[in-house]
């Protein structure tokens, strides 16, 4: 996010070289909204302020950047001042802006830096996106199960500087494997010679490097933690994900959703409607809005196929944009609290036959009720539309809220399963988009509403 | 959630009254975990086995109980059972759960409580759903600015049990005004002898009683807290929200924000749709589908009103449902980036000139595109569709593309706008929901057809 409030003032003072108030300027406020401000400035005036920021504070402000503007300021700067900055930063932003880093700027950065660090953004740089390994970070604190209470708070005391947190802290052996973790409080409140192996937790909720982040996340959420630990394939603990970076993912992945809903592609990066040029927001929703306009013909197909019919009982055309809306709506009312109620974990694909059944009672009642409306509507204002004799008027009306019925019901079945199907096919079931839906229902209501209307007023 | 896994076994012990089995099933597991065993018996069962666990274990594990299954288990309580369960709950629990308490059960209760407890419930209970007041916990801890850091953490410790969290501590005036903050972070790396003002983070991050839940989550998100103090009118520190509670603060907005946009109405309490029986799934989906239905049939007028045309020219019945589709998936398309972009503060209903320029230019794309592509269809497969003269077809083709693009562009920008004037308006953008905002378009694409096709057909 960029707040252009101070922009003037902090031009002022990089002209006048005023190193002062810089300095005071970036200790003043927290260092989220520090970055706020700065990232209204040019990536050159952005460093002119942070490089008066002693360290580490300089690297948290930077951290706070958004990776675009973290990618551009780290283009002006030399080797050293880079390898400083980013020694300094939380390993897993670290290896974020690794990863966005053109190559050559990378290459020659490398080098400078210590050995342990660059093996550190080597081996988080490597974690696929999307998975536990790619949000954790390396800075957690350890503790060996033979130290007493007091001897560990006094450790914790040292390395809390390095640390993401120091509220929880893991206990492992010789191997690095989990065997517990114990909270700072558990470490206040103990007896000071109480030893951490007769402390901690021994049931320790932990989640493996390949694990999806949206589970992870809702790990977190569901037992309201700070941390959770990360394992590798051999059970040695290898990072640890911290409660702010489950928020953000959780608003990663809702803005996915959303946007799969409503059939964007592309990726999601946070600040990206902005960021993003038309032309890339083009390239995002022209292929499901071309994929969805040739769905629409099909329907057209079938328009085109009943035409006879249509010319024979005008009324009909004037009932099917309702009946098309309908079903899209009926459709995607269903699909969206399915897809949600399985992202939540609340049902799963197994429980199929009891969702149907209430899905089907609950579409029973909302096609009687639109069948009533229409059939009503029919009789009503049907006069105007050239069927003057009552009893065709009345077989048309019956006829058209037969076929509102069917269409309410099977788009709300539909609607329902699709997401079911796709979830246990092991796909996302937000792809099963409710523009995707609208359009197949459109196509299924219309077979529907011509069959029903050709065997009851036809045949 | 409920997990049927343990059924069989916790109903066998509690037969046998096997007191110590229960007692160390309750406390072998996380709470949550527990919660969600227990959850899949009667609430007679469930008590049956809570009652095993020592408090405050015992009102944790019911804290982790959904709403409605606390409410039952409740209701076979004798009073003081009742009470002692309620003096160790968390606050913020508690005063939910005596927001669902019957009426004559919560009189009969709430005298066996002690005086602070009944105060504290009757306080935090008369906050309005959705703020701040609402959701916060009355369990923190506070410090006196003349303390010492040694002084601090052992006051700390003394009141741990009961504090949500001592992570985060506030120094408060003798008018309990908020002063600053320190973390327990701080506590431990400071000299012994420091003193709490010497120490405290003066600038705090603070929420209001009145602020919306959604804004007070993301400040927490933002600046990565664990805890965000909430104070009232006259600036005094009333309690504090826990990042635990933001996280489940922004999972219900994510699912009322996507049941928003899909027209649905009601609650959207955790575990909805299992819970809700098909009669009240009913009740909240009806209403849209109704007015929208209605709504679609002012699209059928207008075609019943241009019925000469489509005789005419029966080609033009065949684009009708890809012209409504594809109005309806740009505009939602664009709708649903403005939204979530207007819920991530990353524009303002200021932005409206920027917005707009960019959703234009996207727009007059994607129009192009699929009029490209209608052109083509229209042409090459046209001649089934009984205008055999190529000069009328290409009239005709170019009419329809013409139409699209313009139905594009116009439900591209009605798509971005809707939600900015709803936020303007100081509404939910999220009512311009994209099923309301399809049938919008559906009307305006049709009358951009039929006048685009009558000027350069029929005229």
């Amino acid at each position: 996010m960029k707040n252009p409030l101070l922009v003037p003032e902090l031009r002022e003072m990089i002209t006048n070289g005023d190193a002062e108030m810089l300095r005071e300027f970036c200790e003043a406020g927290h260092p989220a909204v520090v970055a706020e401000l700065v990232s209204a400035l040019s990536a050159q005036e952005a460093w002119d302020v942070l490089r008066h920021a002693g360290l580490p504070l300089r690297a948290e402000i930077f951290s706070h950047l958004e990776g675009e503007l973290q990618v551009e300021v780290i283009s002006t700067l030399k080797r050293d001042e880079i390898a400083r900055l980013i020694t300094d930063m939380p390993p897993d932003d670290r290896a974020d802006l690794f990863k966005r880093m053109p190559d050559d700027k990378l290459e020659s950065v490398l080098p400078a830096l210590a050995q342990a660090e660059r093996e550190d953004i080597r081996r988080l740089a490597a974690y696929e996106e999307g998975t536990a390994g790619a949000v954790m970070t390396s800075d957690y604190a350890t503790l060996v199960p033979g130290l007493t209470a007091i001897k560990a708070i006094e450790r914790l005391r040292d390395v809390a500087p390095d640390k993401e947190t120091i509220y929880y802290t893991y206990v492992v052996d010789e191997k690095r494997r989990l065997l517990g973790f114990v909270s700072l409080k558990d470490l206040i409140v103990a007896q000071r010679d109480t030893r951490i192996e007769d402390l901690m937790h021994r049931e320790v909720i932990f989640a493996c490097v390949s694990d999806d982040q949206e589970d992870v996340a809702r790990k977190i959420q569901r037992y309201d933690l700070i941390a959770l630990p990360v394992v590798n394939g051999g059970d040695a603990l290898v990072g640890i994900i911290t409660h702010d970076d489950a928020m953000d993912i959780m608003t990663q992945e809702q803005t996915e959703d959303m946007e799969k809903f409503m059939a964007i592609a592309g990726s999601h990066e946070a600040a990206a409607y902005v960021k993003t040029p038309a032309w890339g927001h083009f390239k995002n929703r022209v292929g499901w809005v071309i994929a969805l306009a040739l769905l629409g013909l099909v329907s057209g197909y079938i328009i085109q196929e009943s035409k006879d019919l249509l010319f024979q009982f005008a009324i009909l055309a004037t009932f099917m944009p309702m009946l098309a809306a309908t079903g899209g709506n009926t459709g995607s009312q269903s699909a969206t609290l399915v897809v949600r109620a399985l992202a939540l974990k609340e049902i799963s694909p197994r429980d199929v036959f009891r969702i149907l059944t209430k899905e089907l009672q609950v579409s029973v009642l909302l096609g009687l009720s639109l069948s009533i409306m229409a059939y009503g509507r029919a009789i009503l204002f049907g006069w105007n539309s050239g069927t003057k004799e009552f009893y065709s008027l009345n077989r048309i009306g019956i006829a058209i809220a037969i076929a509102l019925c069917l269409q309410v019901i099977t788009a709300t079945l539909i609607g329902a399963v699709l997401p079911l199907a796709a979830a246990r096919l092991k796909l996302d079931p937000a792809v099963i988009a409710s523009p995707v839906l609208a359009s197949i229902v459109d196509i299924t209501g219309l077979l529907i509403y011509f069959t029903t209307v050709n065997m009851l007023l036809v045949a």
